[in-house]
């Protein structure tokens, strides 16, 4: 069901996306909006249809927030793979943005795609202007200096930190690196359906922490093919991850634990949450 | 009357800025995003306050519009100096952010930066839902890659054309790169007050277009110590600009034009523009 799910959602956010670049200019750019999102497992997206179909929201609103989010991840890998950040040359397979065209374009296109989650979660489409301003300002929090970015910032920090950070230290950091987007991504069918985001925020923290847990695994034990990027990063940069601080065994522990934190949280569902369970455990049985 | 409304107004975002910023964490990239707000002229900035107070809007609330395109613009700028794009190292007569930290702390800041924006113009202050998710659409729309983002693209693409652009090309350009920006600040009053922005959008039509011809002049006749920046850019670079194509004694003209098409747009708002037409004026005749 989850597996369907994933893949039809995916299906739908690209004939979005094709849609709604196919309409820019025909720029290096533009090409390299839509290279950066193409490919990729739409777990954000995802996470926003399925919390809308819990609440009986209409696809046709959803897809607007599900697109958003998904522009906002791809913006935040395109800078991420920069020379001056990560300096990754591989991304889902193929080469990155930077390397296909050149820097600037690979900085201006992420730009452009940071506006552009903002203008798709805005559309009237999307329902109420109380709705739509809800999802535009939890996005901003989410994205900027408080969410997203400031995990960014920390992870910089801490490559030339004294001392390896703690387990305190790389919750915190990753609550905002990863944490963030997949929590805006739950919540966002409580808010289309202007209801109590409190259970899907809860899965979202747990599902969060148990998807950069696996990540931090995938980078010791993968498979760099199917991952489709560069692997083993971590640990050949000496930094602290789950895995150095807790061992693979307690890491994998955690993970599962936090994996039924996540399914425990949405009970007020009942049985049509079940999609979204699987969805946790498909996050810490990945390859990629 | 002009002169002390914008430097009041710059200091009132300031103040805004330094609350806002006060609030995050201390790093690298936080300081960089400071460091990048500081200084210029706020010019969008005192845009949309001056639009608001023409059409009654409460300070209160068109304070957060006009910080956050100024948080928008400053985004802009630390991109733009980035080495992969205009390699400046001077901006507002002060080191640019990849210089005084590195390029992924300014990568990062102006990241940061442009979902700052967002966050700021539809915080609840604001005003209704209407309101604030209005100038949430137009501001990514501005932003983006149908405004300022499509213009400094075509800018990189102009420095690789075979031929130097023809004027109305030039004109396209410069509609998104500085224009898209300077229409949403003075539209902003309107869309505050959900009153009708069009006089005010044509206004800023005409001003944008002087201001970037007056930038072009700036940059043939300027002196670098008062403009805080390296001049004779475009020259050296053999880009084609307002001033190649007409000559020194034509951009003036035109731009000259071009103010009195300005102020001749707010003609509906009687003698409470005139200090709208001031800046139109002073637009034209500043050193930096």
């Amino acid at each position: 069901m989850f597996g369907e799910r994933l893949a039809r959602d995916a299906a739908l956010i690209q004939r979005t996306f094709d849609a709604v670049l196919g309409e820019l200019e025909s720029l290096d750019i533009t090409r390299a909006m839509a290279w950066t999102t193409e490919g990729g497992k739409r777990l954000r997206g995802f996470l926003v249809l399925e919390s809308a179909r819990l609440h009986g929201v209409d696809e046709a609103r959803a897809i607007w927030p599900a697109t958003a989010i998904e522009a906002l991840h791809a913006y935040s890998l395109v800078h991420d793979d920069l020379p001056c950040m990560d300096d990754d040359d591989l991304r889902r397979g193929r080469p990155t943005a930077h390397v296909k065209w050149d820097e600037g374009t690979a900085v201006l296109a992420g730009d452009a795609l940071q506006s552009l989650a903002f203008e798709l979660c805005t559309r009237p489409e999307v329902g109420s202007a109380e709705v739509r301003v809800a999802l535009a300002l939890t996005l901003a929090q989410a994205a900027g200096a408080r969410g997203m970015v400031l995990g960014q910032a920390l992870d910089i920090a801490a490559e030339t930190a004294p001392e390896p950070l703690t387990l305190d230290q790389i919750t915190h950091l990753q609550a905002g690196k990863t944490g963030a987007l997949i929590e805006w991504s739950a919540a966002a069918g409580a808010v289309l359906a202007q209801a109590d985001p409190t259970p899907l925020r809860q899965y979202a923290r747990a599902l969060g922490l148990a998807f950069q847990i696996a990540d931090d695994i995938l980078d010791v034990e993968g498979d760099a093919e199917k991952a489709g990027k560069r692997l083993q990063k971590d640990a050949g940069a000496g930094k602290a991850t789950f895995v150095s601080l807790l061992g693979l065994d307690a890491a994998r522990n955690r993970a599962r634990d936090l994996v039924d934190q996540a399914c425990t949280a949405l009970a007020p569902y009942g049985a049509s949450a079940e999609t979204l369970k699987e969805a946790a455990r498909f996050v810490i049985a990945r390859e990629n």
